[in-house]
């Protein structure tokens, strides 16, 4: 079997406050999985990380004449992580990035969103827009992603065509919406076409993805857009799904103006999320994206339930939707995840969420809930990648560099400020672009400028890094961009 | 006298909630003033706008036969507009992008912004980091900016010469800053010095750059760090440099904390405002960032003393000062423009800036001050330009595109995503990187699909622009930067 060593910086979460730095790491991976990890550090100073990669693979017990041998060395100033999890967006909407006005949800949806996702019938129009979205998001990062398409069976399969062909690990769901509150040109029919192009989108997946790596997911888009039929039946499929793992993804409590629809929409229902528990909707496999405004008891029927939670800090400040509090649903040990939320959101990004999500927080912390509810840079990244992973039934799988994980990583790379600034190296990096031989390397907006530590950079990196600092994605082991 | 003659689009504020989208315009452009602007819309459909340019002039009345006369065609869904302007960067800062973990202001500044700071008395390092700071601006769309540098006068001209040499129009101050709470490694000796250094500065812009373009500031840090005499000697500077104009800026009420220390330190004023006013630094060149805080009091004050305010939503949101309830200020008839803050922000981009004032204006709404509190697309680019300008006393002369002013001006474009998504320009597209002959034309994050109306490109630009839109930058009519 062909193993490949990577040697270099890595880094990842060790537990939601803990990052692990290793400045000088070997890590084998063979199949799309890690099969050993090594440490160099003051640990380890028997040996020599200055060492030939090959003499060094020597030293470790590796026998660096094997065929199929691999050897990456990760340049300096560079450094491998986990790759980005995307709990939560709508690759339809993507065309509307930025166009959202002063609405606010229901009036968003409406206006803006709902003849968008409807004009994605045309397959050509499907594609490009899936294509344009999906592409950003991996060159963003994102290995994972659990994206929603439209109301429409067959556009939603051109949007998992594109994901299986882009190599990104996913899920794609078809937004069930049936009920009489979604306009008249852009719902289901009824309960049981919404249940069956549900069932259908679920099955096109496996066809066109036998490795699994790409998932239908069950989507009822919220509880206002479903009828009870609807719910049950979706709830019904979840149920069936189980032993396969099928997940579930809606919306809650976005909105004040949502919440109170649907305790008018469902007086029989105690709260908003027992709504999707009456209907057999809240299980450990359902991920809730925004949950803002839930109320205690709803926490603790969530926390019940082992349902997980999407957080979207760029469209909840976008739409005015509110600010999650969520080291309360950290505190009760609720899985929380990053999504984008594309539309609502702005930024295909998951960075951009991360960084949010720390912003957010300081805005909840100074809004009377006290310091403790701020997000540090460990615990934004921790959520990004293994808070993901975890919301979407992938802990222990992606998410993290253990041994037996699978090898979903980033190659983040920042180049380092000239010494010399009239130089020409200078005007080349603010050009962003390098030419080195027949090499060209992309450039992006973090400057580092030597004296920092890896923890400066990696915050650094947070808060001012974009698509141009991801020089490499792999998914699966699988190299599916490269700068 | 040579002139130019730019032919395509041009987008500017008109009014706090108006913006003038001219599809096809020409602006005639001599000696880095604009003389005068066609508009060929609707209202001109005498003019035929498909036209070859040279036939499009001499329909215009201009003789295109002319000796020295340029025409420049802009390129389809690209346009041209008015410069950002950043009212309130700290270059001293730029390295620390990112770097804040969880503290706020008063912390903040000691643990991670005065040593850096302290360390800039290296005229290497200086020179490293305001080349990379000010570059960055610029690469930005940032036109104008008002500086701070630290406390040190020689590292502060070291400034001055950098923003000289790269053609950006600014203001460059040297902190003053002489209180007991200052550390000892990091402050003005006295009074006297903090005075005298500030004038030896004010002095050098002008012998630097003889035409004004960049000028020295009066830059009493902020009141806690100044002692009372300190203050009246920069008020005297200030009513001195009356006559050519000399501005001043400082910061208010960014934090509650620090308005309480103010309160404590300055026990003989009624309020924060109070004590620049004592002072006689509360005037119409005065320019006062955050001023969160202020009370109905303080806002009286304000606005009867005419003095402007720089809002820096995204250092507010990060050190987790609180959200500036902007339309309040507005309404009051109070000057507001937008700064990026460095380092209490985390982004040099002006447009982050103006984005983050429309998120966080939904917050303040969101939180009980009324939907009539959010800032439109068009409010937050007023505020990133003309806005500015009044603040920074340059009303009329830069911030928008009329006959008489100044040509500072950015190229804004961005590239409609292929119809054709399998094929090589997507893929070139998506590397950010265009090869078109012999020129690299860098392409950025905004994808316009080809059906938006020209309102929502802007709206696409404003919320996912970022420097690799910027494709050229004008000040006083010299190309100083260009992609």
């Amino acid at each position: 079997m062909p193993k490949t060593y990577y040697i270099g910086t890595f880094i990842h979460s060790l537990t939601l406050t803990t990052l692990e730095i290793v400045e000088h790491g070997t890590i084998c991976v063979s199949n799309g999985i890690i099969q050993s990890i090594h440490r160099m550090g003051e640990d380890y100073s028997e040996l020599d990380s200055t060492l030939p990669p090959s003499a060094l693979l020597q030293k470790l017990g590796h026998d660096n004449n094997a065929p199929q041998l691999t050897i990456r060395v990760i340049p300096k100033s560079h450094f491998l992580f986990p790759g980005l999890i995307d709990t939560h967006i709508h690759a339809s909407q993507y065309p509307n990035l930025g166009i959202f006005g002063k609405t606010t949800l229901l009036e968003w949806l409406n206006k803006y969103t709902f003849p968008l996702e409807a004009s994605l019938t045309d397959p050509v129009k499907a594609k490009r827009v899936y294509t344009q979205c999906v592409q950003r998001s991996l060159r963003n990062g994102t290995t994972t992603a659990a994206y929603y398409a439209t109301q429409s069976a067959r556009s939603t399969n051109i949007l998992t065509d594109v994901v299986v062909s882009l190599g990104q690990r996913g899920f794609v769901g078809r937004c069930a919406m049936d009920s009489d509150l979604q306009p008249k040109w852009y719902r289901d029919e009824s309960a049981e076409a919404a249940a069956d192009d549900t069932s259908a989108c679920v099955e096109y997946c496996k066809e066109a993805d036998g490795s699994g790596r790409v998932r239908g997911i069950i989507t009822p888009r919220f509880a206002p857009s479903c009828s009870r039929d609807t719910l049950s039946r979706l709830g019904r499929l979840l149920a069936e799904g189980e032993p396969e793992g099928l997940l579930c993804q809606t919306h809650i409590s976005e909105n004040s103006s949502e919440v109170e629809l649907v305790k008018q929409l469902f007086p029989e229902c105690s709260s908003y999320a027992q709504v999707y528990d009456a209907h057999k909707l809240l299980t450990p496999r359902t991920v809730l994206a925004h949950a803002i405004h839930l109320t205690e008891e709803e926490i603790a029927l969530v926390r019940s339930r082992g349902s997980g939670v999407s957080h979207c800090p760029t469209s909840n400040m976008a739409l005015g939707s509110g600010s999650l509090w969520v080291r309360r649903l950290l505190d009760e040990g609720i899985k929380v995840g990053l999504g984008t939320d594309i539309s609502g959101g702005y930024d295909v990004n998951v960075l951009e969420a991360a960084r949010m999500a720390c912003l957010v927080s300081r805005g909840v912390a100074e809004g009377g809930k006290g310091d403790e509810s701020k997000i540090s840079v460990e615990e934004a990244l921790w959520l990004a990648t293994r808070g993901g992973a975890e919301v979407l039934g992938l802990g222990g799988k992606v998410g993290g560099l253990e041994e037996g994980m699978v090898w979903d990583v980033i190659l983040v790379g920042a180049d380092e400020v000239p010494a010399d600034q009239d130089g020409e190296d200078a005007e080349k990096m603010l050009n962003g672009v390098h030419h080195e031989g027949e090499q060209t390397k992309i450039g992006g907006k973090v400057d580092f400028f030597g004296w920092e530590s890896w923890e400066e950079k990696v915050a650094k990196w947070l808060f001012s890094g974009d698509d141009r600092n991801i020089r490499a994605v792999w998914v699966g082991g699988e190299l599916v961009c490269r700068k």
